[in-house]
């Protein structure tokens, strides 16, 4: 797994491998900290080792992959955490997504250059995104279909 | 189904209830043409018709779900899209997660509302994001790992 030597966007990553039970090389680079989706100078020759040129990527049998949600579900199939059902996989991919949404909006306001226009996403996302998503997780935490501590019911998905 | 009375983000659901040639309800509203993610006010008591305020939703046997990648996934497991392996299907979300890097990219640009800021976005996205995106793809379809004219080989995914 390669990534900046930070947490960012492939924590999770490293701890779906921790709870899967994987062994796996942590590979960090410094690209003078830049985020993620920034340009990055890929030698010629070597697409095939940064596809789409996004980090974070995962090898998997000589074989490199990008996309750090879409990792995630392929090591959940992996690990059995998508629940029993197709239906209960949805449930658990809506709820990554929906705090995906919010995990963007943070990074799109924190990379905005602009101070003021920088402010005032903040102010949004004080004032009404966050508390709307925080509302609306309680409200489906009330209403989720599987009894349970967890999500889909008694066990980690 | 429920969206707005436009293509947007809806339309791939649209796609592929048509491809799985199963009979839906396409159904229209109209909330003054604002935009999946604005806020949207629900009547107290329908937070089940609406989890996490945002369209597009599919009804399933009663049950409410949002998130159109998270919908677009589940249908294409129903319809068997992903391709044989898990591998197969990493590859094809992998894919579809870097096509919606850069439709976000193109949304956080429309809806932008200082101009200046806005065409500031605008020539990012014609001078860098959008030519290293598409030379990206280019470099993948050249080393993609399946033959055939498709993604996967022989068939759609």
């Amino acid at each position: 797994m390669t990534y900046f030597n930070y947490r960012g966007r492939a924590e999770v990553i490293r701890y779906m491998l921790v709870v899967g039970g994987v062994q796996y090389e942590d590979i960090r680079v410094d690209l003078e900290g830049k985020p993620t989706r920034d340009p990055v100078t890929v030698p010629q020759g070597c697409e095939k080792q940064l596809p789409f040129n996004q980090l974070p990527t995962l090898e998997i049998d000589g074989e490199i992959f990008c996309q750090t949600k879409s990792i995630c579900r392929y090591l959940a199939t992996l690990f059995d955490l998508h629940g029993e059902t197709a239906k209960d996989r949805l449930y658990s991919e809506m709820v990554v997504e929906c705090v995906d949404d919010l995990v963007n909006d943070v990074i799109i306001m924190r990379r905005t250059k602009n101070e003021e226009q920088r402010n005032e996403l903040l102010e949004e996302l004080i004032n009404t995104t966050a508390p709307r998503a925080i509302s609306s997780f309680d409200c489906f935490i009330k209403n989720k279909p599987h009894g349970g501590p967890y999500l889909l019911g008694n066990r980690v998905s």
